[in-house]
């Protein structure tokens, strides 16, 4: 199998990294525009050749194409790529949301070409190939989002993939169901993260953290560019999120306020019972390949 | 040294449990009504002696008693052992607020008895002796109220304990600068865990969880008594950073309605480099007593 792998930064290195390091006859091919990164990429043999632009790649020689970039860029390689991609060919990405790319997917790929929108939900506050590491995906969640036409053989191509870089499961959904449930699962708990860090007594709190706030607000230290993006994007979704949790803050602050200290301890348990609930559920997602 | 641990839970079991981990010449005795618990801690040799109630404990012969039971019953215990406290001993606790004892130990504890207010900032959502360990006070922060008249020796003695157990420094701080503090870096975390625990796609999230999110809502499947207490005790710092918390979200959620991409960005440039700053920053606390 022919894989390329477009933008070598933390997602595209370590697919590569960890595609490579399981045994198998795949090519890898790589577009990275960075000269530093493809030179990285071939000396450790990583990758088996690498090309500066989307347009020096022999993408019609493409069994598989992944496209790790963010998501605006995503959309025009998607639409350069478009007149040269061969009928069998599948296209996916690895964007943390969904619905552009399914759009513009749909609006630009020729017919015979199988577009299926991915989501390994890992990552590291640094991105670039330097950070990339074939264990990132491991324990992750994969999320596709294959279309009612999509060829069953491509989706269970993806999933293999999914196995081999050592993903826990994959679950299957839709664009909107996806972007619905993203905003509320990664996209708020980073807007939560810097938040917190604008606080007033954020400056002087070194020294008074343990597990929990290291745990809520290790993300803030982000990638301005991607998650703007990832944000806007979604910015429907992502409002209603925020509005929803600051009723709950308030809910709060007004039982501490005018509430007692029983009402409170009575919520406490209901909400750690449903906590402790979800740690031991399955998966709810729209549809489930199953645990790899 | 003898030492005596009031309440072999969580915290109290893991301090017996570290302190007995290294070489040393003190006796540990305890006391704790469970038990299944003195029984458990005596078959390990965890410690020298257990007794069901504070009054079968010499407790006049303690050079340091740990109080480590849940704020409520910190003050009930303080005024049992009050009269029967010889001058020399140093007692200290492991609440996670600090308002509340100082007073009481300053209005019961007979002269020439020393405390010093403590909270080793470490936890586990599991508590009780069962889920006790050695390693887990490990590069935690282990931060100290003294007063002014609190003899050196005696807060240099607790130095000591924190650095057989394995605490990463320790910080000296006042009750009041802890007690706003710990509503925002602990307290603050716990509320955001349960409300985002409390939203209406919860249940359906599973399986499209990452770091973030696992992050941020571990500590929802909290003790619903000792975190109540926790926050009726702090209610006014508390209430106070959920409110200042609740505005900035806001911020950010008529930043995605009204706002624009660049806008966005440069507000994620900014923070994303606070907290860069801040993960390299020295302690900023209201003292120090330095690494160990």
């Amino acid at each position: 199998m022919r894989i390329v792998i477009i933008g070598l930064g933390l997602i595209g290195g370590s697919l590569a990294l960890a595609l490579r390091a399981a045994p198998s006859a795949d090519e890898i091919w790589a577009v990275d525009r960075d000269e530093a990164t493809r030179r990285d990429a071939l000396d450790a043999a990583v990758v088996d050749a690498a090309y500066a632009e989307l347009a020096d790649a022999p993408l019609a020689d493409a069994d598989l194409i992944f496209l790790c970039l963010h998501p605006e860029a995503c959309a025009g390689a998607l639409r350069e790529m478009a007149p040269r991609l061969r009928a069998g060919t599948v296209v996916t990405d690895v964007c943390g949301i969904k619905r552009p790319i399914a759009a513009c997917a749909r609006a630009v790929l020729p017919s015979g070409v199988t577009f299926i929108g991915g989501h390994p939900m890992a990552g590291k506050e640094r991105g670039g190939f330097a950070n990339a590491t074939p264990t990132l995906f491991h324990r992750a969640h994969y999320l596709l989002a294959p279309q009612d036409d999509t060829p069953p053989e491509a989706t269970a191509l993806l999933c293999d993939i999914a196995e081999r870089i050592g993903c826990l499961d994959v679950l299957l959904t839709t664009p909107e169901t996806h972007d619905a449930h993203i905003a509320y699962t990664s996209q708020m708990m980073h807007v939560l993260a810097l938040a917190i860090c604008e606080q007033r007594l954020f400056e002087t709190s070194k020294g008074f953290e343990g597990g929990s706030f290291r745990g809520a607000t290790r993300v803030a230290a982000l990638d301005a560019g991607l998650w703007a993006e990832l944000f806007w994007e979604n910015r429907d979704q992502l409002a209603a999120m925020l509005g929803e949790l600051e009723g709950k803050l308030g809910e709060y602050r007004d039982l501490l306020t005018n509430g007692d200290q029983t009402a409170l301890r009575q919520r406490l348990e209901d909400t750690a019972a449903r906590k402790e609930a979800w740690n031991h559920a399955e998966c709810a997602g729209s549809g489930r390949a199953g645990d790899l």
